[in-house]
């Protein structure tokens, strides 16, 4: 019972973390989207990509990637769906996350790609939850 | 231990909350909408529309609105994703959620537009959720 | 509060089984969707379907489902929202659905259709989730 109640305890708490840190992303409050990494967090928006490192490293690659939307009055919004976890034998948690790109401009409607999907490691502790790596993957790279 | 577990004991009860008020919504219950407002909540659906107010009002608003629908064969489908909650000081809860409406005809493939950013004020209290007000705003007008 | 607990508990057990159980669909681990069903479990994919029964059945039913992609480098993804569930006098849950079905092809962009309703009954006890019966609407049938 107790087992069963930190579980469901967690998944909540997980939900809810990626709740405020893809809003924080969106939102292009890359400072705080870093925090919600490890101090050596790694972030690789790709697979061929080089993974940043660190909070401030991956401020750094948010403000080099988003450079590409200057002065283009773009809204994106990241989607996620099943969250699934699996516990990792160092006590950190694999998981695996469906993500879709929602992108809108002023007057037109969403474009909603890519599919990708998200795999993190992810450190709970005091019902505090961090993102240790995160790879994204991309359905139409398969 | 105690705090972590209410907060995410509310969390799970209001993600239900919300599938059980969207779902009412998309089915046309206008009552059970309107039934999970507060008393005096109040509903507006683009910044800049009049707020619906109380759940009578809430009800008129909605067969108001639903009348440019009359012999459209259409069923629409209120997505949610990101439900990120902050504390009030009054005891209830910010809730900011990403939105996107789904319109499907008879034979046809979805439109999945627009994309909306929900924000509510929510009153939780013995396990019960109830809207306070709702402010809907959408990405393609920013 | 014990009633409280328990059910906010089950909710979120109910979204984390959804996100292993569909996770494993689309990963085409079909055993391992089968086994998210009773043994008696029957999973009917649209209401002229003949359903099919038990996990053998099921997993019999999968394969030849997919046949049609034989040769074709797609991969599908099922987004779900809005899980809402309903207590049943049997102790088993009603849990409705929202789904979507995103399709992707190597190069291409998601095509995100059809959109359906999921009707399940589910059975919880110690914390494992089953699927006693599914059937699948489809919105642009009605």
């Amino acid at each position: 019972m107790t087992e069963t109640l930190a579980t469901t305890d967690v998944y909540s708490q997980v939900q809810h973390f990626y709740a405020h840190q893809m809003q924080a992303l969106d939102g292009l409050r890359f400072e705080d989207y870093a925090a919600t990494f490890t101090e050596d967090g790694t972030f690789q928006h790709s697979p061929g990509a080089e993974p940043a490192r660190t909070r401030p490293g991956i401020v750094k690659e948010l403000v080099e990637f988003h450079k590409r939307f200057d002065g283009d009055p773009v809204q994106r919004r990241h989607w996620f769906t099943h969250i699934a976890l699996t516990p990792r034998a160092d006590g950190s948690l694999a998981s695996t996350v469906y993500a879709l790109v929602v992108t809108v401009r002023p007057g037109g409607k969403p474009e909603i790609a890519p599919s990708c999907v998200v795999h993190d490691v992810l450190e709970v502790s005091d019902g505090q939850v961090l993102t240790r790596s995160r790879l994204v993957t991309h359905d139409q790279m398969f």
